[in-house]
């Protein structure tokens, strides 16, 4: 049998090939910028400040890098990596959804879609550097490092700021108990920064003691 | 004359005088947290990739963050800072509000305006943050150092990509003509980048030359 004829192909070598292979590697890089676009679009169950709309998940992790730009100074982590970590953590929401801390899931469910979704949006990435974003994110989920557990409790010290500065917010919305509260937000917190907890503590207690006396 | 009666002080010595201290530290880096939430109210003229809104400051100042960690790996900048740059460096628009690119401003208004808003809202925190965050804001909008250089001109680059994305965005809407597009994002993306703006520039060709033959 005859080989296959090959199609035909121009081989024109280019005048520059480190600027073709820049090029390819820029095309890349901004296919991957123009897709996380849509972490924009990506809505969470916490409430702005104002109480305007909910937040949606690009702005959330541009709030937890400030966080993690005010705290970190004081705590014995990474702050580049934390800040980093806390800007990838949410992107697997543009395939994956937004899982809130108050409902069911089915937690392997939810595992399964989030890393078929950092594979394919990390994969936009050249492949350098989707290694190490896809790293970034596994350290956070693994939550072993000092830096992914403090960012881990950064996470959830920011809904916890948002609803106790909006009445409630989702706690009010879902019926959560003071008790559900400190058993939801407070080991993750704790396991990050002791310091955190503390004063975040001190913040829901005082919460649920305003609403008592609204409700009296 | 005799001396003026000092107030009655309770001197209860703390137990723990740095926990009080921490608390206090903690307080005020909430209180700044809380403050810049506002950031997310704050409309710039930007279309999001879908088209289905325009942009905020939060989560534009995420993507540029993600810009920064995409491409500051290939350039001779310092990632970290660069990052934190892009965190921080529309925060004064809280109180000062978005100045479109494509638009007459008074300058030295404008500029008044956000040194009073960078005064106020890093002023919220710590003193040692204070100054550390309104450092790194100067150190962007004086744009002398490489790190400054290239968060400019991703601030530029970024509405650029999102103009091309979507049929001209604010280029569109202002009649903007390619010249402009050149003279008003050119200087200051080659400035920071020249490998980016050999790219971006391709792509602003490409989409005037594909908008020239719809209009054919």
């Amino acid at each position: 049998m005859a080989p296959l004829a090959q199609p035909a192909r121009r081989h024109i070598v280019p005048t520059n090939l480190s600027e073709c292979m820049s090029n390819d590697r820029m095309r890349e890089q901004l296919a991957f910028l123009a897709e996380i676009d849509a972490l924009k679009t990506i809505v969470r169950q916490s409430p702005l400040a104002d109480r305007s709309r909910r937040e949606n998940s690009a702005e959330h992790s541009w709030h937890l890098a400030m966080f993690a730009l005010v705290f970190a100074d004081d705590a014995t982590v990474d702050t580049a990596r934390v800040i980093q970590m806390l800007l990838v953590h949410d992107i697997v929401e543009i395939d994956a959804g937004d899982t809130p801390i108050h409902g069911d899931h089915d937690r392997q469910a939810v595992a399964a879609r989030e890393e078929a979704a950092a594979d394919r949006l990390f994969g936009i990435l050249p492949e350098d550097q989707a290694a190490n974003l896809l790293a970034l994110w596994q350290e956070f989920e693994a939550a072993q490092t000092p830096e992914a557990r403090f960012a881990k409790a950064l996470d959830r010290l920011q809904p916890l700021l948002l609803n106790t500065l909006t009445g409630g917010g989702t706690w009010a919305e879902n019926g959560v108990s003071e008790a559900d509260v400190l058993a939801r937000y407070g080991p993750t917190i704790e396991r990050g920064s002791t310091a955190l907890w503390r004063h975040a503590r001190t913040l829901v207690e005082r919460h649920f003691a305003d609403a008592g006396v609204d409700r009296g």
